[in-house]
């Protein structure tokens, strides 16, 4: 095992007390032979056998059937990953930004000695996803999939929906409690979501999605407001990871995409039910309907859950023999850009409150081939340059990311729009 | 594969439709060699194309690779199932009631000669469970499992909840629309979660729970008054399938338990939220915590997504050669009677309303042990033999199955209660 830190030290513990349960799933026994670190006396959250510690990563992979890597980060994480499996070592991994930066390389390799790559731990924390959507949905296509993915985004907006706190309050609670991280902007710019877009991408459609055609928004600029105002309309905001299939309306191209942004959810749907910081992941898929995955997003223990049952199965390749499943792309779609993107949107604008106002605002809606759902109008909402003003919610029906971006710029020059509060997504669920 | 009915017709149609994608996922070309039906010429939902037909079952069996059972009931399904796993086929099935009261014997014969019987279309549809227990959760250790595993009797519970209908008004619209059966019992009665139930505490606890030791009772004494009353005390009726890690009290023996039966779910917990003849399985485990897996648990197209999952399971492992997973049981636990099992209890009494009547019943509880939660008491509900009449709402703490017996023999017997109206588990969650 490569890392000690709170996965683990907890992987490590497990395997110790589970010792002959695990022995008697495999059908063989599972020796932890070390686990290299940086530091021999760093505190962790649960001890390790000492005489099990090395910070000599190299000779500890050359000895080893299954290398398990929980350290993190791009480098050395890739070297020694690239090491593993180049000397026959089936490799169990949970590191996500690795996956969505290096994951073709890392196939690659392994597909080359016919070593395996199992990652059920980098996306969802303990639940099951990657074995689901490898394996039990292989039969079938998968239309779309909408994962809340992020465990620390997911809390703050739980905490703004259910307290009416603003964002930077939520955020400084979640701190506290340990879900978001010093610097928290992997976890509220969508960067950690956008790289768990790639991976399940890539399983769902059999395509690599580079990281970088993952359209990312993150969830920092979301107000009380918005949330106040999303749960009066029946919907909550959550931070979604969302792949589809989609034809480009322009071109006729078939092709895939993914994208990360905060989105409203109609309240009775089974993603709105998720709170704290659980994840789950809901999949649309062309014979099986809809289906949802839901648990634990993050935490050491509950991580260390999917990392074991990774290597209960590799142990058992090893005691059987016979080489794993090859990570196939063989659909190799097209990625297409956010523009291809077609959703609902809702609008929110202050208005100046005088006859005409509706009349002129839903021509420039039409104008830009944008069709309105519903429009619902406050009375008033206060004054601005001494014109009394309204506040306006316009729901559209689908439209195309283009063409709802038109209108906002026209909105933004219009002389009766005071100005655009919130533009937000809503996912047809 | 054998049988070309709802499920059949749609796994055939699919196998051709996606006859390309399946190769490339698999490694190598699926061919369909036939479809062995009763009637060459009955009317099917999704046409099969004629010259696949055959009424030879038998002779199709010996010529392949993967032979798929979807005749359901125990024979001929049974020999045909052990006629292909003894010339070394691999089997899928859906057949949830050969595997609950045959299943040792299959699973026996497949590691006889180092084939493979795959079902994850026999418990809960397309919902991917079978895999994640057997595969994802082999490292941890499942605690308890409560599962909505029967969508008719879910179709019927939701019903009578949202609407108010009694019963029989919620059954009947189950069956003109297609949820319940012409003849209901198997499902109403709990049969078909019974069968499930032994399936998913077999794979959880690695042990075999005969069918003859899971505790069933069906959902057709559930009122419309116990719906309502369930509804404003935050609660909802579930059928629910539930395996469980126990230590029977009394004796101190270690073992597992497997029960179906309605019981009150919190309205804010996700198996509350699944509504209509959806499914859902809630597994609770050490490490992993509560995770919930939830979709469509019927439909012919929908459990043909499972089976062409498992079918690619089984074509890659025919490519790559090497055995597969052998079930184990090697866990072997004592299976506990319900009687050992310790849960929480509603009790709804009509008591004569008269100075104490409360002091008289609690002592009556307290006398068997049983310690009370919670206690409501409207004001008044009636006259019972020129009596006034109240009507009491009891909650208990956790109590044995046993005491709580005895407490509603004590009940029945009591000169203050004029009827014990209803009793119901409470599930902790």
């Amino acid at each position: 095992m490569l890392g000690g830190g709170s996965v683990g030290s907890q992987v490590a513990s497990l395997l110790i007390q589970h010792r002959d349960e695990l022995a008697a799933r495999v059908g063989a026994g599972l020796e932890l032979v070390g686990v290299a670190v940086r530091d021999l006396d760093a505190k962790r959250d649960t001890e390790i056998p000492r005489e099990l510690l090395t910070t000599d990563a190299e000779s500890l992979i050359r000895g080893a059937d299954i290398v398990i890597e929980l350290i993190g980060g791009i480098e050395p994480a890739r070297s020694w990953i690239l090491q593993a499996l180049d000397s026959g070592a089936d490799v169990i991994t949970a590191n996500k930004a690795l996956l969505a930066t290096h994951g073709p390389e890392l196939f690659e390799a392994a597909e080359r000695v016919g070593a395996q790559l199992y990652y059920e731990a980098a996306v969802g924390g303990a639940i099951p996803i990657i074995r689901p959507l490898r394996d039990s949905l292989a039969g079938d296509r998968v239309r779309r999939i909408l994962g809340i993915v992020n465990g620390t985004t997911n809390y703050i907006l739980d905490r703004m929906d259910t307290t009416g706190d603003p964002f930077q309050v939520a955020l400084d609670e979640a701190t506290r409690l340990g879900y978001a991280e010093a610097d928290p902007t992997a976890d509220i710019e969508g960067f950690d979501a956008a790289q768990k877009a790639t991976i399940l991408a890539r399983l769902a459609f059999h395509t690599t999605v580079p990281l970088e055609k993952v359209h990312r928004e993150g969830i920092s600029a979301i107000t009380a407001d918005q949330v106040t105002s999303a749960r009066k309309a029946g919907y909550v905001v959550k931070l979604l990871a969302i792949c589809e299939r989609l034809t480009d309306a322009a071109t006729g191209v078939d092709g895939v995409s993914a994208r990360v942004h905060p989105a409203l959810v109609p309240r009775d749907h089974p993603l709105a039910a998720v709170h704290g910081a659980n994840n789950a992941v809901f999949v649309e898929a062309e014979a099986a309907g809809s289906l949802m995955f839901y648990g634990a997003g993050a935490g050491g223990r509950e991580t260390a859950s999917a990392v074991l049952g990774d290597l209960v199965s590799a142990a058992r390749r090893h005691v059987a023999g016979g080489p794993g499943v090859a990570e196939s792309t063989h659909a190799n779609l097209p990625v297409l850009p956010i523009s291809s993107v077609i959703t609902r949107y809702q609008i929110t604008l202050t208005v100046v409150d005088e006859p005409g106002v509706l009349a002129a605002i839903a021509t420039l809606f039409s104008d830009r081939g944008v069709s309105v759902e519903a429009v619902s109008q406050s009375v008033a909402s206060g004054q601005e340059d001494s014109r009394p003003t309204a506040s306006l919610v316009i729901v559209t029906h689908e439209a195309s990311e283009e063409a709802l971006a038109s209108t906002v710029v026209d909105l933004d020059a219009s002389a009766v729009v005071a100005r655009v509060v919130s533009v937000l997504r809503v996912e047809g669920l």
